[in-house]
């Protein structure tokens, strides 16, 4: 192609990874950001300064369009679908909601088990049919959105099992806590390490354990994702926690995953090795919704356009380097 | 707006700086890659891996759409202007390429000035004008992209003299040299140093002495961008370096800048420093053409619209926090 070997850099790479995904093509179509939601007992423990209820208000902004991801994917020509795996509240039907409630909400975490491993397996198996449902519909790329108020706190527990990190290592701010609470939210985690006492070389119990519905679906898609060979895209702190479980319980999981960005979630970096994928962008952003899987999806977009558009040297009646 | 405040990161702060550019409000409209090209004498050093001819060949590539900028401003909805500041040919005309040839390729500036004062002034201007024509037609963002075999060359000695770095510290491989002739390229930028004393507080004697037509071009779309309030978008080595001379010779050129992704260049960081401005991606891509512009200004573009679109905690009833 007409460029000097190597000159588009990470997105030259991403190409090459896409093109191997594809087997041998780089596969183009619908592209999709599922935004999976679900409610955490830790919230009980004052982790967020948000309040539980905007879980399910979040989730109607999503299905009316005035969300971040809405306005992200509406720009990049990606599909939102909103999925209930775990919101404590009864959701209206609507055509863009999987309505898939594993749990009404988690139990608190850090006095027990925050769901059963029946009920842990059913989020895996829920997030492998919906890439199996996607694959079928044509869709050539999936990102991992979530919404879910107390959910860092639940990633971060995820991440310090995972990567043996100490609490204080993973434990962030999350949607904005202060010293207090973020000191607080390092002695909830320990504290739901010790009771639960999660098995870094059983995912599954770490996801029963410390977990949530949202992630286990997430953790399911990155799954069904590897099976039906759809390149995958976490977004941030808590999709790469999710992809983080999946890494572990499937390796071959890595094979078609990507990770969007960079949270600015201090447990991020360990995950990021965890998983063994760089974030193609690195905002400062800590949102979540998928909305930097989908920024992602489009430089993925465009890094396969790359591949499949570009003038070849001799097409183009350009003189290679001497 | 329904997300934590500060959670969108530096999409969020480019957004306010797309704001106040707009003196309150964030312009949409057209999209445009100037992708200025320009022959440096100094490729009789021996500076680069492609031969010369490479640059009319690769106009002719932008014109037919197969170079990576035309893949790219494609499918990010961004037009893409050819200039020709000062190719070593005869180009046929186009209706896309704009004729504004100021010399047949520079001097070698390893032995002289590559061009004189008048004609360093002359690029300057016809950058100023062409910001003008991109006003009244509504263009609302500009992306500075660039071709010229040596131009690295080029930019690394304007790196030099005005961030008073040594040449090796500036001096990277461009689009491919080996140790040896990286080192060579040095020496070459060190004696262009010598011979020609560019003084850092002058930039038109710098640009005249060390620079080349179309660096000159792009240091006057950024000057005239700043007087039109366009946002303007750099996007790696070469193109900052002439954002670095429209900053010296008109500091609000800063206030209307933004740098769009870090070269693999190593004097890349001392212009960005010098510049003031973070690039939004870090990709490891080094091969000009405005391709990292373009990506950066779709996430500008998406910047600008989170602000515009998304709904309020108020509008869709979300709880704020407590």
């Amino acid at each position: 192609m007409t460029k000097p070997p190597g000159s588009l850099g990470r997105l030259e790479q991403a190409a090459n990874r896409l093109f191997a995904i594809g087997d041998g093509q780089v596969r183009f179509g619908r592209r999709r950001v599922y935004v999976v939601a679900g409610d955490h007992g830790v919230t009980a423990e004052g982790v967020s300064v948000y309040p539980r209820d905007v879980t399910p208000q979040m989730v109607a902004n999503f299905l009316g369009g005035g969300a971040a991801i809405n306005v992200i994917a509406r720009q990049c020509g990606i599909e939102v679908v909103v999925v209930d795996a775990g919101v404590d509240a009864e959701l209206e039907p609507h055509p863009e909601l999987l309505a898939r409630k594993v749990v009404r909400g988690t139990a608190n975490f850090a006095v027990g088990p925050a769901m059963s491993r029946d009920e842990a397996e059913e989020c895996l198996a829920i997030g492998i049919a919906l890439a199996a449902d996607a694959a079928r519909e044509g869709i050539a790329m999936i990102g991992l959105g979530e919404m879910g108020i107390g959910n860092t706190t639940s990633a971060s527990a995820i991440a310090a099992v995972l990567t043996d990190s100490a609490p204080e290592a993973v434990v962030g701010r999350g949607t904005g806590a202060d010293d207090a609470m973020l000191q607080h939210k390092i002695d909830v985690v320990r504290r739901a390490i010790d009771i639960n006492a999660p098995d870094a070389d059983d995912p599954v119990g770490v996801l029963s354990k410390v977990g949530g519905a949202e992630i286990g679906v997430l953790a399911g898609l990155a799954i069904g994702c590897a099976a039906e060979r759809i390149p995958v895209v976490a977004d941030g702190f808590i999709s790469t926690a999710a992809a983080a479980i999946a890494v572990v319980l499937s390796p071959d999981v890595r094979d078609v995953l990507f990770v969007g960005h960079l949270s600015q979630e201090p447990g991020h970096r360990a995950l990021v090795d965890c998983v063994g994928r760089r974030p193609l962008l690195d905002l400062g952003m800590r949102l979540g919704e998928g909305t930097g899987a989908a920024l992602a999806m489009h430089l993925l977009d465009t890094a396969g356009r790359l591949l499949n558009e570009m003038a070849t040297f001799d097409s183009a009646g350009v003189s290679d380097r001497s």
